[in-house]
């Protein structure tokens, strides 16, 4: 396991060695500047979980013949993974300023740093640019080329969709006002902002290498990688109040964040008018007494409880729809979601 | 003349409905979120001096057999010209932040507003987005698809790297150094940050609608846009200090911006050490006595006499480069250069 990962990682120095070369040769940066990206890159797109961009490989395996993986599938698995990887640097990177943000992955937010402030936004968009110059130096020559740009476009606009929604349920002109706190925009938000890159793009690249590429299966593809993410999501939003500080290695902020969470999307669905104004009295602020009455009022309603019947009805669910997959191969499905059942960080 | 840029404009109306019923339907945005998206793209794509986007319909009929443009072909350019206009607007959005600007073509820059703030750079990301949506939905079936996109990726990547070459000339966490500001650095981000989205990709829009894909013609094409975006940027530069305010609907701010201008570069190139010690001095400070200081300085090296003397020069070789052009219709080129020779605004 850590043999494996040590070799993913080797990967995004090669693609980096890469990029730099390009700048050197053909844009002729001087030295200053491309000790800038090498730094950039190093900050930004090394020291997460790798969870996506190693799934591409695990997909790219799980469909292939007899599960195995010829070194050439395993080179081109992993080149995608890490454009996951750089293409994820590139939105948090932009989101960490939009959310003001102090820390990422235990050290400061790229923008904190003196020398670079808002030059981040710059960088995010070569983080992205450099992505897509990726693709075309190592896939151009494939048959599912234009698919594979397309879909991360779509994946790309997905995304910032999704960070459209979410900035926009609440006006920053106006007060705190919980109702557009629903249940739809919440899965709107979480299917876009989240799921479209998190899952889809992880199997699509899988199965684009193992020359699935008609368009039926890439639509049941998104189906199920979008119920996924909404899973994956709901997750983060439970363990972010209920999980172990110990375990996940941060503490949640959520609430005092006035975050569009799935807690607060349940709770506002189940209260009653009293306890409804009791959240709209003490959500978004930061203030421990406030967050501690939210946080009661998420235990009377017993969100727990309905977070652990969630879970399992989701998981049921989802298993069900992936063995009546017949198109292509299923795999790939229940590897998605055994990664993340019953997960605690 | 006012017809015809009635006439494209239309054409950015209609784009916007395409893009919003996309929104509506395929992504099923609540109207909040749509009504964001139609304000957004009025404020900062229309108000411009549109000559980027004309452009592409001009050099389209200028290379066209007889110059003769067929409505299909005029409907084609105007799309495309648009997609440069868009394009531009998210590179304006992002820098205005990025150089803390207050005024964009005479209103409050996006960021500015007080319900935008930092969502401008997802917005920023959206119009990047859309410009490739638009380009995907208009001119997937052309047989220069593959080629129409990678030139957009390449031209904003090629933007993108001026800026990091612009935004690092000047290190935030060190003190006023004039001694990045060189004759190369200079040219280095100036083709970069502006040529190429200036002229090459009009021109190279007009080239793919016209058939013409080759590489040699498209090498060519970039050397020749290079050279007139240089020499458009230098009038830029010249002009935010010796054009008529009142010609120009502005006042020039680059020498207390400490802009890497082509007047401070020409004039560290000519200085006496004693020169350079009063530029090092005056250059960068918001003060109108400092900001005299250096304006004198360029008097006494009578720059504008430099400048007037590049201009003729420049405009003379570039006739004869373009004169002994035989692989592609050249008149494209007579045509932007004529635009912009010895303007005043």
């Amino acid at each position: 396991m850590a043999e494996e990962r040590e070799e993913f990682i080797n990967v995004c120095g090669k693609l980096k060695l890469e990029v730099l070369e390009m700048l050197r040769t053909k844009h002729q940066l001087p030295q200053e500047s491309l000790d800038w990206v090498n730094d950039m890159v190093d900050y930004n797109c090394i020291g997460g979980k790798l969870n996506r961009g190693i799934s591409v490989v695990h997909c790219t395996q799980a469909m292939a013949p007899g599960n195995v993986l010829t070194p050439e599938m395993k080179e081109k698995a992993s080149i995608l993974g890490w454009c996951i990887e750089w293409l994820q640097a590139f939105f948090l990177v932009a989101d960490d300023i939009m959310d003001e943000s102090i820390l990422r992955r235990g050290q400061p937010c790229w923008y904190r740093k003196p020398n670079v402030k808002m030059i981040a936004i710059n960088d995010a968009f070569l983080l992205e640019a450099f992505v897509f110059q990726i693709i075309k130096k190592h896939f151009r020559s494939e048959p599912f080329y234009v698919d594979l740009f397309e879909t991360f476009h779509d994946v790309v606009f997905h995304t910032e969709i999704g960070q459209l929604l979410d900035l926009t349920s609440q006006p920053l002109d106006a007060e705190v006002d919980l109702d557009r706190f629903t249940v739809d925009r919440y899965r709107q938000i979480v299917i876009n902002k989240t799921a479209y890159y998190t899952f889809y793009l992880s199997a699509a690249c899988a199965m684009y290498l193992n020359g699935v590429v008609d368009e039926a299966s890439h639509d049941l593809a998104k189906k199920l990688c979008v119920q996924i993410g909404e899973y994956f999501q709901i997750q983060d939003d439970f363990l972010d109040c209920y999980g172990d500080e110990k375990v996940i290695g941060k503490v949640g902020t959520d609430i005092q964040d006035n975050k569009c969470s799935w807690l607060v999307v349940q709770a506002l669905d189940r209260a009653t008018p009293e306890q409804k104004a009791i959240l709209k009295e003490n959500y978004g602020r930061n203030d421990p007494k406030a967050i501690a009455v939210v946080k009661q009022l998420y235990n009377d309603l017993d969100l727990a409880t309905v977070y652990h019947r969630y879970e399992d009805e989701t998981y049921k669910t989802l298993c069900e729809e992936i063995a009546r997959v017949t198109i292509m191969p299923a795999e790939v499905f229940n590897l998605l979601v055994r990664k993340i059942f019953k997960r605690n960080k």
